[in-house]
């Protein structure tokens, strides 16, 4: 008779989630704590639970994972714990080597995922805590993992969704006066990237060659890029997809925003400036774009949102959503020259300063009937606020080239060099815990020789 | 003994292809004879055999099969007879549901498999001619097949490369000092595409609604494009892709070009217009892209190579290959209103036009190491020649809407209505053949009501 309480108690416990209404599973209890230790500036705590593909030198089939604190859970060895109403018979999408079929089961799936996980977790939980040789199995250390691709990524497009950073390069581009074209404040512009080139963090990244045009009128040349630089963007994956001529509301949008992760645009600016009149940007961007490997969670930036950026014309209406879908998440830019002890901090900007949310980029990419499919990737744009160390990429921060950028111990830099190392950060800092999204890093390798 | 002698002789014949010298894999015997019947006009003679995805009632999985007068040889049935040295231990490429396996292989063996088709259909040949019951397993009808695509598109390349239709467009926007950008003679200029929403030939395009700006300096609106257009093109499917960071010289691009299809690149001029300054093509081509099923391969196309388009300037290096990569095929656009008996040719084309070659394309797509993988598709742009009725697109045909198109029966076009079927078809005519690429057809639905 207890045993049946006990059982009657548990499935109550196990299936509460999906019974509580949906704006409740955004809730988060006010002090959560988990038994595994890590400081109060750790990256991956109990509210951040990002979800990664990770491999092992024991084991290099990549599989799923969940980073907390200092260790890696490996979801394939806790998978028969997601036995929730969503998640009981679909435990196998803990077993593929991409996040596209948990990706795709949709947001109150994922938020049935998460409860289970802080449940686990928590110091409250006996299931992981108390079973040793269960806990030797799932967590491996984060600093012996190899991480991969989070998803195959079908479709990636690219916004320019950034006020200040449009502004910036029209200014420079068309002067002041024209510095944003008559489209930019009625819709997200964007433009359809390259997926196969999308590289994870700490891939080396080679130099291209390509053709340019260094003085105007002259015939162009071919060879090394000579103005590689960064760009500061966040990306986010899409959960469920939609039919081919089916548009998703702008209301809707956030139910297909699986999660974000920091995105280094590449771009080769000699290229771009010869190449994209009048179809856009192409050699210029799809040599390298390099994507961090944890993918946070919409439900865990949620304790970060803040209000939209104030949109003034008013949207037409199908990019209008009333809820507020922007987050304060810090962003940062380390460059580290290969004969440098530190790296530079070169850029403070946030993902807060966007003026198209997420919600409507999203109803915008579908409302000509445009399909998305789990695992798409949608990035924001440089990220550039008003002020100058805010700039998102060398293009503005060296003014097009005019002015240097101070690094730690003497050296400078207008554009990336040979051997630099680009490092972006993010992070959301809340009360007493902090949400990292870990770093994406890429190393920038000489031109190859004999092209 | 005599057993043995016929042995090696089969050994001899089933081995022979690939001990050739590769420029021999091209030539073709002067009368091939197929014990296949089919008229002469018939588009998928013994001299062709292109590949596609096909599926049944009887059998609904996606398969692979060559297509051969009015039937479809089923592959998955006669894998067993690819049996020489490159394709003999990977006959599971013929079990996949899409080609990319197959086109990964190389063209190598594409000519292997290409030598032992020709042998099995031909009249001179027992081994399906002589087998009722293996013919009656491996022969479909063509006219009871539903067809998919041929391979999964990791990614989708739009080019420009038609320098009439660069031409025509350029002076309708920029004026005719202007018509040409200072870099299209220089580089094959192109952009990415959407790779979600490529259908198949059949399937109905809806038409999109988007944001346009129908008076300057006015506020924009939404609503269905009212400018619908198609794009005539021809695209080429990857074979084996390059790592990231290595480039595909031009003069090596051809052993990574698998085979062609018609492609019809649907455009909301509308939205474009508004839409396209400065990142280039988004919502505006995202909504549907029409290919045709059957992949004429690169070896079948051999037999009517022609002249490239004469290139001056001179290109870059890295852009110039010294043998032939133009074809003449013979490209055509058909309309047919709801209510009209008929439908009307309004485009007669040829792919000849192109100024850039595919061969040139791949080399400028990779040069700066952007790494393409099998089943990845490039499109050439609208083939237009110089001729009105050769444009390839209302745009051009109806001169951005200034004057009418005639079609049979007395009605006239300026850009696409609802109801209507567009129709693109392709062949090169042979003395006493035709290859023929089938039809790209899609019929276009009202917009969605109530988005």
């Amino acid at each position: 008779m207890g045993l049946l309480l006990l059982l009657l108690l548990f499935l109550v416990f196990i299936s509460s989630p999906a019974q509580l209404p949906e704006e409740d599973l955004t809730n988060f209890p006010d002090k959560m704590k988990s038994f595994i230790s890590y400081p109060s500036d750790c990256e991956f705590p109990i509210e951040n639970l990002p979800y990664g593909v990770f491999s092992t030198d024991a084991n290099p089939t990549p599989r799923i994972g969940v980073a907390i604190g200092d260790q890696v859970l490996d979801l394939t060895v806790v998978k028969h714990l997601f036995n929730g109403p969503l998640l009981g018979d679909r435990q196998a999408v803990f077993d593929q080597p991409t996040l596209n079929d948990f990706m795709a089961l949709g947001h109150l799936a994922w938020a049935e995922a998460r409860a289970v996980l802080q449940r686990i977790l928590s110091v409250d939980d006996q299931t992981l805590q108390g079973d040793a040789s269960l806990q030797d199995r799932a967590f491996v250390p984060l600093s012996s993992v190899k991480m991969h691709l989070p998803a195959n990524i079908g479709d990636y497009t690219d916004f320019y969704s950034s006020i200040h950073h449009a502004t910036n390069v029209g200014i420079m581009f068309r002067g002041k006066e024209n510095a944003l074209m008559p489209n930019w404040k009625h819709l997200p512009v964007g433009y359809h990237g390259r997926a196969s080139s999308i590289v994870i963090s700490g891939t080396p990244v080679r130099r291209p060659h390509g053709q340019t045009a260094p003085v105007e009128g002259q015939p162009p040349v071919f060879g090394p890029c000579r103005l590689l630089d960064f760009e500061l963007e966040v990306g986010f994956f899409v959960g469920p997809g939609n039919e081919l001529g089916q548009p998703i509301p702008a209301e809707k949008a956030h139910e297909h925003i699986f999660g974000f992760v920091l995105v280094n645009d590449w771009s080769a600016r000699d290229i771009q400036k010869w190449e994209y009149v009048p179809l856009g940007p192409f050699l210029a961007k799809n040599f390298a774009t390099t994507i961090s490997p944890w993918v946070v969670t919409t439900l865990a930036l949620s304790q970060f949102t803040v209000p939209n950026f104030p949109q003034d014309p008013e949207p037409l209406s199908y990019l209008k959503h009333s809820d507020p879908f922007n987050f304060d998440i810090n962003l940062e830019v380390d460059i580290k020259p290969p004969d440098a002890a530190l790296p530079s901090t070169i850029v403070r900007s946030n993902y807060k300063y966007l003026y198209w949310t997420a919600k409507q980029q999203l109803a915008h990419h579908t409302v000509t009937g445009c399909n998305l499919r789990p695992g798409d990737m949608l990035a924001s744009g440089t990220i550039s606020g008003e002020e100058p160390d805010s700039f998102g990429s060398m293009l503005e921060l060296s003014w097009k080239g005019t002015k240097q950028v101070q690094l730690i111990g003497g050296s400078t830099r207008k554009f990336i060099q040979d051997g630099d190392e680009v490092i972006l950060r993010g992070f959301c800092q809340g009360d007493g815990f902090k949400i990292g999204f870990g770093s994406c890093a890429g190393k920038v390798l000489p031109a190859l020789p004999g092209v």
